[in-house]
């Protein structure tokens, strides 16, 4: 299907008229969906208009303060948004029960498959909350103290921290802005970025204890091993988090990330500039991006990693980093 | 000796009719030194005028950018002012060779040492880069894309990437000025939040798998062993770094790093509120902050570990954390 894409002051004229809404959030919820639909909910509520936030998983509790003082509803649902929903598929396990009924869509992705009749994407946004805060100032509604810890918690979490290339100047307006209106920074950050559990430290402990150098220095590897994927209390997330380390390491141009997972091997490759991630994971049936990719193989590592090695060093000579 | 305080505007005003500059940062100098001497350096030149910026230290190697494309100038040095030195000592091997000099201090130190003839401390800046952009604005002098990577760097460097409490509202619309006028927020962060040495990443490792948990995970405590210190490219800023860690686990109030140096040992104790860090390191004649103090002791670990563990504990549970 295709939405009807409509700018933001028409989705808010939209939303102003609705009341009894649902706002749907993505599955495995990070801050920015989140932030978002809890930034939305109360502003539609402040508003005087019943409103609840739906997600197929639960709001993970470091983010609890989202929903603190908000009282469950009860109210028959008249209408249905979603934000920061790249896809139906996203929904989880709330798709069968929504597919078909979502009027507006609020999202950033630039890959953002319509699914609701009317879409609102602004795809030069770095996070959806900084739609949220467009939308709420639109709507006239007030930031509270609570909408601003929400907004801020998005933006600063779908931008690493004010890092990535897509914030930009209004990003860090509208930051001024949610501090001013009280967002907890400190708090929000601490818990945001600077906690972490045992397990996960453990985890990376154990990964960098088994880290391999390549080709001078320019190509760093960790294998995750089974006996890693064990260890009590870690995650899929912070087994994910194991991906962006080899890229850290001061002269890595290539960092790989080798996993064993049900039988087969998956492999993450992340690069810097210049040298090309989507091209070398091509090779191997994989691929993605230009700065990160993959693909997976499930023959045994001994014979599978000399020619991933090979293909790296050969792109890394093509790259000018690495002399024959 | 006393300073005159004087208004940023004095300030300068003074600065403005200042040629043939010396401009002085602290030794072992950090981006918010260097991107702030840079920055007035730069602006000065720009204005048609003489400047240096001068430090005890090298410019550190991954600030190469700040001085890129600034020539070596050979004048008769006729003014001296320094930015971001809280204190003469501080200037290390330059003391001797300005003290008693230097006309103009520039700081953001609410602790700054009289020193210099004037002072221009603005205490509620998180970084002397924030003065540097006012002066700049006061002086007429144009930002351009080489001064909006010098104060980039300093105000996100001091200011652990926004996270700090002493970040405001208007720190984050001066970066957004500072992105308008160029700044590559993404090159900078990746240089100076998220490079590490393979050294660093090896010590992290090590230290953590020596970590040792106490009080029903509220307490996280990590030995630095000699074994760790010893190994191959470790700086002194890698060691300080790992007195972050124990802190950031999940749970954890208390965190405690212990260091042998030159036959004692050194206590750094990092706490999250309520639990009071100064309150424990002064009962063995050490002291510091609420939430960041330290102790020395020479007598054996075993001997004084346990004593420091039940202090610990002691105020673990007034702060009502640990439970008899």
């Amino acid at each position: 299907m295709q939405s009807k894409r409509i700018s933001l002051k028409e989705a808010a004229a939209r939303l102003a008229k609705m009341d009894n809404v649902v706002i749907l959030c993505h599955k495995n919820p990070d801050g920015d969906t989140m932030g978002s639909g809890h930034a939305i909910c109360r502003a539609l509520r402040n508003m005087g208009k019943n409103a609840r936030v739906a997600c197929a998983d639960p709001l993970p509790r470091k983010m609890a303060y989202m929903a603190a003082g908000m009282e469950e509803l009860s109210f028959i649902e008249e209408h249905v948004i979603s934000i920061d929903v790249a896809d139906a598929v996203l929904l989880g396990s709330l798709k069968e029960v929504y597919e078909g009924r979502i009027e507006l869509a609020f999202d950033h992705h630039a890959t953002h498959r319509d699914f609701a009749d009317e879409a609102c994407v602004i795809s030069e946004y770095a996070s959806a909350c900084e739609i949220a805060f467009d939308l709420l100032e639109e709507l006239g509604a007030p930031l509270t103290k609570e909408i601003a810890d929400c907004l801020y918690t998005g933006i600063a979490t779908d931008t690493g921290c004010f890092k990535y290339a897509a914030v930009t100047p209004l990003t860090h307006r509208k930051i001024a802005a949610l501090m001013e209106a009280g967002a907890d920074h400190v708090g929000i950050c601490k818990v945001m970025f600077d906690t972490k559990s045992l397990a996960c430290f453990k985890l990376e402990s154990e990964a960098l204890s088994a880290l391999e150098m390549h080709f001078g220095g320019t190509l760093a590897l960790i294998n995750v091993t089974r006996e890693m994927m064990k260890l009590g209390g870690v995650t899929d997330e912070d087994l994910d988090s194991i991906t962006a380390i080899p890229r850290k390491i001061e002269g890595v141009l290539c960092g790989i990330t080798v996993k064993e997972k049900e039988g087969e091997y998956k492999v993450s490759l992340r690069t810097e500039a210049p040298v090309d991630a989507a091209k070398i994971c091509s090779m191997f049936g994989g691929g993605g991006h230009i700065r990160a990719a993959g693909c997976s193989f499930s023959e045994s590592p001994e014979s599978f990693m000399p020619r991933l090695l090979a293909a790296c060093g050969e792109e890394l000579k093509r790259a000018g980093v690495v002399v024959d």
